[in-house]
């Protein structure tokens, strides 16, 4: 990567050249490890989210919002395309990355299966909502190589506007469809929150990312999960459900 | 479309324009209405081909595998791509021209949903090799610019290889799995020449390109339908399958 190179003009690194370097490991192995393993979980979380998109389109009314739904699905893919060429990029294998995962994101997925077109796009919504604001949030303590990546991998913004006008309509037209779509979305969170905690305990890497980071501590960490906390609100919001 | 303008060495289009046009009105209504048709079901059949290939890619054993199958999936949106480039440059909406043929296609997947692994890449092998020698056998009725797009529809070479020879190494560790996938197999043709029937049916258009057609006659049909049925029992074969 022509950027790990230090310029032509400054043959000897300067010296906070590990916080800018985009190589992982030249900021310690535990970093190297947490950085793979951020990636692996992204990465695995990417391929069930288009698999999971893909396989839930069927659910949608019409062969026009099932083609959006494939559209944000390619998104998806294309996202994971550049997950797994990062992770060849630092040496890793991806299949070996995100192993760890797949028990954890599956058992999520199992969890909230949709069982209406409705709860399909609003598990779209909130879950990727979810995914995103903590891949933002995280990438503060990664390589910039990293960072970008992670806060690259953002999808669907106009699909986001389809779904909060979709779940206003269906509402508007049937208010009792809104209480259980509400039921729906505090699972979803909540799953999330605790298929989250499940990885964080395992590995102990991915957690050392935001506990050991002399950028992060333990306030900063309470800080973040309100954040994402008023972030999933204002969402529901959004959607015009209790929360 | 280049290859619509006569060459410059001849300003005034041949006697047989109408057969060499890539503008399918040009051979008259009744075909025009019969490529449209043709093109909307290729179109839904690679659009749920690629749905279920990447739903069934959840029962994969290993992330390797089931990559493998998401490559192949990429391969079915990718010619979903070209199919509904076609219909909209012929003028018509790829949603219209696909809608007579959800409810057929949706009947097929549903009576042949795989319940192992195993069945879904044997599903994949058999259904889009039975599909593929359908579209090449019609693309001799159709104009030119269709028929080099029905005959580079084609996909999965790679994976085709990938599944002959898994299916031969589980047979051999375990015989007993030979004989419920030789079943399945049976089901799998049955179920698309079902199908494929009832679409005949409904679809006059689609059916007069093969009836109707001066370079066609019932005898022609009858041996297109042989053709298509030893290529089964070929594919059959080559997996170790009774047929």
């Amino acid at each position: 990567m022509s950027d790990t190179s230090p310029s032509a003009g400054a043959p000897v690194p300067p010296i906070d050249a590990a916080a800018q370097s985009s190589d992982p490991s030249e900021q310690g192995d535990a970093n190297a490890a947490g950085v793979i393993d951020l990636l692996g979980a992204i990465g695995y979380n990417l391929l069930s989210g288009f698999t999971r998109i893909v396989a839930d389109s069927e659910l949608a009314p019409t062969l026009g919002v099932r083609s959006q739904m494939v559209t944000l699905a390619r998104a998806e893919l294309a996202n994971y395309d550049r997950v797994v060429a990062r992770l060849e990029e630092l040496g890793t294998r991806p299949e070996e990355a995100m192993d760890p995962f797949v028990a954890a994101v599956d058992a999520f997925h199992a969890r909230t299966r949709p069982s209406t077109f409705l709860e399909g796009i609003v598990k779209v919504y909130v879950g990727d909502g979810i995914a995103n604001d903590f891949y933002r949030e995280v990438s503060a303590f990664v390589d910039p190589a990293t960072r970008e990546l992670v806060e690259g991998v953002e999808t669907g913004e106009e699909f986001a506007a389809f779904v909060v006008r979709t779940v206003r309509e269906a509402t508007k037209a049937d208010p009792r469809v809104g209480g259980p779509l509400a039921l729906y979305g505090r699972r979803l969170v909540g799953e999330a929150l605790s298929q989250g905690q499940a990885v964080a305990v395992e590995r102990d890497a991915l957690a050392a990312l935001l506990v050991d980071n002399p950028a992060s501590d333990l306030l900063e960490i309470g800080r973040m999960f309100g954040r994402l906390t008023e972030a999933h609100t204002r969402r529901m919001g959004a959607l015009g459900l209790a929360h």
